[in-house]
């Protein structure tokens, strides 16, 4: 599974050529905890180490899906590895950031099938702070970085205040 | 999935031969909801209709793992569709149990790697009555079908002690 992952993060490497990146260089929400976190969990599944010379922009880069990069994804199929990949990449980004936050263990728990459909879950305690039915995996992405940040910082504050509200729960 | 899901267990059922059963048919345990449940389950990810003159100690016999059937299965193995589709049929069960006794949605999740190891989790509203870690998956059964019910009597004491301790959280 492991070496899966990587051969295909490889695949993926050589489909973006660097010369047609969306995100700047000089983005200043890379410069985010978020981003700094998404980058940190990308190099955790890059097992060969491809990308240590990469720039962050470059790194995060296949997130973003504009609506030309959209438009060459059909409307129906099946999501690849890569793909399935930035999904979990997603969501334990988001986990690790509650976690900081509050100071608790955040389990991230993410199901895809095959056919693109699935269910992502953060668990903190015996309290489930995101609950997501996922679908059309295969077309997973944002129209920009700073709406990737907005998404995240969105499931981030709702986990927080049921963490604040239902602290017992998320405590067991 | 379902039509692979559907062909294993044909191979499954292939594979046990009615006159080597471990359950009796008379067992006392059959009557249970909680068998009941089970065989409900087992009939409703059975597509061709394979079980429909079967009884129901036939159908549960697969669950059960005596020290003889135990020996015959290696230690270190990659568990197969019929064995993964049993641990979701019994967690199921559970879950369909615990709906009935709360009167709340209580949904499960399991997630199963292909190396046998996995996690299986059940909801109700925002919190976790049941989270536990599995390995050796290709191992996956119980000593007799009582020990079945007692394991499955137990997640559901535990579970029905939190959902009445944190009701707040479980009707989220």
């Amino acid at each position: 599974m492991a070496a899966n992952t990587a051969i295909s993060m490889d695949r993926l490497k050589a489909s973006i050529p660097s010369n047609n990146l969306v995100i700047a260089a000089d983005d200043p929400v890379l410069e985010s905890d978020f981003a700094k976190e998404m980058i940190r969990q990308m190099r955790a599944i890059d097992s060969y180490g491809t990308y240590d010379k990469w720039s962050a922009n470059r790194i995060l880069d296949p997130f973003i899906l504009t609506k030309e990069r959209k438009q060459e994804i059909p409307i129906v199929g099946d999501p690849d590895e890569e793909v399935m990949a930035r999904v979990k990449v997603f969501y334990n980004a988001i986990a690790s950031m509650i976690e900081k936050e509050c100071n608790l263990m955040a389990v991230p728990l993410i199901n895809l099938t095959h056919e693109g459909f699935g269910r992502a879950l953060i668990s903190v305690g015996k309290l489930i702070v995101m609950d997501r039915t996922l679908r059309d995996i295969h077309r997973f992405g944002f129209p920009s970085l700073a709406k990737m940040k907005t998404e995240a910082d969105k499931i981030l504050s709702v986990a927080m205040e049921l963490i604040g509200k239902h602290s017992e729960v998320a405590g067991l």
